[in-house]
C-alpha cells in the first residue's frame, strides 16, 4: 500500500506532465513541474521550469496561487532548491507563501541541494513527504541525475540499420535506410538533447548538418527560438576543414582533437584538446568535459568505429536503433566495430525499454547492461 | 457494408478456430473447419479436418448434426470437395443431408476442386455464398494455396541474431544467442511445418537434430504421436556422413545432392539428385520437388550461405527473425551472404506481419517483397 492517496498520485502526475513541457528548453537545468492544491482539494496554481535563468516551477505556481497558497499543498517533481543561484531559493518562497505541506517526487541530486531544501521546509514546520512517483521523476531527468551523480552525461547511441544490422552498402551508399518518419523522430530526439556527438569519419562521408530543423511550432513549444544542441565532433587527427556544412550553420560546435587545428574555424567553433596520451581523443575525458560544460543528455550519431569505441569503453547508457524492414546482405557495412569476442557471455547485453513502430521502421530502445564485474 | 451479418461472421470465426486445431496434423491437406447452424440459429454440428486420409471437417459436422442438418446452414472455411479422393465428396454429403445453405470462406485452390464443389451444391439447389472472412481463411492455408497455385511450398526463413545482425562469434561460438523461450517457440514452428530445410554446413558445425521435441500434450493435440517434419538437407558435394546426429533419429530425411552419396545411410534417408548443371543443388528445382511431395510449409534453419542463396533466388516468402537484446560486434558472423549491392533500392524489402516479444527476445515476422519487375 502506498502512503499516498489516488488524488495525490494524480496531482503529482499533473506536475510531471507540466515538467515535461520543458524537455526541449530547460537544460542544463532539470525539468521540474509544480502543482499547488488548496486544503479544499482545488488546483490553485501550476508552473513548470521553462529555461535556465528563468523562474523555477514553484515561482510560477506560487504567483498563480497568490493568497490561495496559504494552507495549501505543493506537489513538486523535484526537491525545491535551497541555494541562491540565478533565482532565490524556492524553499524560502514556499515558506513565505504559507504552504502547509510539500510532496516531492524525489530529492535533488544536485550536491548544492541534496536534501537541504527539504530540511529548510521541515525546519519551518512544513509537513514534507518524498517519493511519490519517484521512478517517473527520475526517468524525466535521467541525464541531469547522471551528470550530478556520476559527472558524465547520459549517452544515447542512435543507430539506423537494416534487419541484418547493416548501415550502408559496401560502396558507402546509405541514403536512406530508414523512412522519413524515422528521420523526423530523430529530429525530435536531437531537440531533446544538450549535445550531439559524431566523428570526423561521418562528417567526411555524409557531410551532415547535425542540427535541429524543426521549428518551435513543430516541437510544440512556446519559446520562439529552438535551441540548437552543441555539436561535438571527435576529430583526433585534425582531418576536418571548415568547408564542411555543419561549420557554417548557426549553433555552437566543440571540436575535440589532440592539438589545435591548422585551419581557421568560425568563432562558434571551440576546440578542446585531449591531454591524454594515445592515438585518439580520450572518450571518457571528453564526456567528463561535456558534463562540466552542463551537458545532461548526449545524443550520438556516429559511424561503426566511434559507436564501437563508445560501447567498448562502456560509455553508452541507451541504444536507440531505428530498424528498417530490409535485408542488405553480409557485404554491407556493420553497426559497431568491436574487438572479436569468443564467447556469447562477452556480448554486450541490453534490456528493452521501449519498442515501437515509427513509420515503416521499428524503433528499439534498450538500456545497455554492463556486467558489474567488468565495470571500469 | 458486408453482405454477411454479425452472427454469420461469428459462425465463420468459429469454423476458422476449429480449422486451426489441425495445424500440426493435416498436411499435406489444408486446415478446414465446419460449423452447422439450424434455421433457428442454433449450433447443431461442428467438425475439423484432423489428418490426411481421415474424414473431412464436413463429415464430422454432419455426423454430429444428424437430422438437424435438414434446412440448416453450413459454414465451411474452404469450398467442400467435389472429387472422390480417400473419402467421398463432401459436397455430396451436404446435399444428401439436406443442407439448405452453404457459406464458404474461400474457393478451393486445388485444381481438382476449384469451384466444382460449389457448382455441385448450386446445381442441387443449395444457396451458396463465398468470401466470408476470406483473408483469414487464406492466411490459415497460405502454404497449401501456394503449393496448389504456384507449385512450390511457402518458405519461412528462420533466423536468430543479435541486434547488430550477428549469428555467431568469429570463432563459430553461437550457443545460445536467443533465450530458452525463443527456442521453445521454434519447436512449435517446426511442428507446424511439413519440412525443415538446412545445409550441410550447419549440420557439420552444429550437429542439430532438427526434429520436434514437444509431445502431443505440449502442442495441445489429441493424436498421440507428433508428426516429425521431413528433414531436408542440401549437401551438394556429399560432405556429410551418416554419423551426424540427425540421421539416427526417427523421421524421414531427404538428402539433396548432385549424385548419390558414397555413404550408406539408414533407410529413412531418401536421396534426391539435382539434374541441373552448376556447382550446387538447384534450389528452385528442390522446392518444386518438395511441392510435388506434398510439402505446403517449408521451415528453413540455415546458415548465412543457404539463407543468402534463398533470398537471392527470391524463394523466401516469410522471414522470422528472433532478435536477441545483444550486440556482438562487427567481427562476428552475419545473417545472409549475398552479392554486394550498390544502391539502397536493391536491398531486399520486407513488410511487417507480426512483432512480438518471446521471452527476452523480439520475434519479427515479415513478408519478403520482391519488386515485380525483378521477378524471375
Amino acid at each position: 500500500m502506498s502512503q499516498f492517496s489516488q488524488a495525490e498520485h494524480q496531482w503529482m502526475a499533473n506536475a510531471l506532465q507540466l515538467a515535461e513541457k520543458g524537455r526541449y528548453t530547460t537544460s542544463p537545468n532539470p525539468n521540474v513541474g509544480c502543482v499547488i492544491v488548496s486544503a479544499q482539494g482545488e488546483l490553485v496554481g501550476e508552473g513548470w521550469h521553462q529555461q535556465a535563468g528563468g523562474p523555477h516551477a514553484e515561482v510560477f505556481a506560487l504567483r498563480q496561487a497568490g493568497d490561495n497558497a496559504k494552507g495549501a499543498t505543493a506537489y513538486v517533481t523535484l526537491e525545491p532548491c535551497s541555494h541562491y543561484g540565478r533565482t532565490p531559493p524556492c524553499a524560502e518562497g514556499l515558506i513565505k507563501a504559507g504552504i502547509k505541506r510539500v510532496v516531492a517526487a524525489m530529492q535533488d541530486p544536485n550536491p548544492q541541494v541534496a536534501g537541504r531544501g527539504l530540511q529548510m521546509l521541515q525546519d519551518a514546520g512544513i509537513d514534507v513527504q518524498v517519493g511519490l512517483l519517484k521512478s517517473q521523476a527520475e526517468a524525466l531527468n535521467a541525464g541531469f541525475i547522471q551528470r550530478m551523480t556520476q559527472g558524465r552525461p547520459l549517452v544515447t547511441l542512435k543507430l539506423a540499420a537494416s534487419l541484418d544490422g547493416k548501415t550502408a552498402m559496401e560502396n558507402g551508399h546509405s541514403q536512406w535506410i530508414t523512412s522519413e518518419q524515422a528521420r523526423l523522430d530523430v529530429q525530435r530526439e536531437r531537440a531533446k538533447s544538450c549535445a550531439i556527438l559524431t566523428g570526423s569519419g561521418t562528417v567526411m562521408i555524409d557531410d551532415p548538418m547535425l542540427n535541429v530543423r524543426l521549428d518551435a511550432n513543430q516541437l510544440g513549444i512556446d519559446t520562439p527560438v529552438v535551441r540548437q544542441p552543441l555539436r561535438v565532433i571527435v576529430d583526433s587527427r585534425n582531418q576536418l576543414t571548415p568547408e564542411y556544412r555543419l561549420f557554417s550553420l548557426p549553433g555552437p560546435i566543440l571540436l575535440a582533437n589532440k592539438s589545435v587545428s591548422p585551419h581557421l574555424y568560425p568563432k562558434q567553433v571551440r576546440q578542446w584538446h585531449c591531454q591524454e596520451k594515445g592515438k585518439r581523443v580520450s572518450l571518457p575525458a571528453l564526456l567528463t568535459h561535456l558534463a562540466e560544460s552542463g551537458v545532461n543528455n548526449l545524443w550520438v550519431e556516429a559511424g561503426a568505429a566511434l559507436a564501437g569505441a563508445l560501447l567498448e569503453y562502456k560509455l553508452v547508457d541507451t541504444l536507440m536503433l531505428y530498424q528498417a524492414p530490409k535485408i542488405m546482405g553480409d557485404k554491407a557495412k556493420g553497426l559497431a566495430l568491436m574487438p572479436s569476442l569468443s564467447h556469447m557471455q562477452q556480448a554486450i547485453a541490453l534490456r528493452w525499454q521501449d519498442i515501437r513502430q515509427v513509420g515503416e521502421d521499428l524503433r528499439l530502445t534498450a538500456q545497455v547492461v554492463y556486467p558489474s564485474s567488468q565495470t571500469e
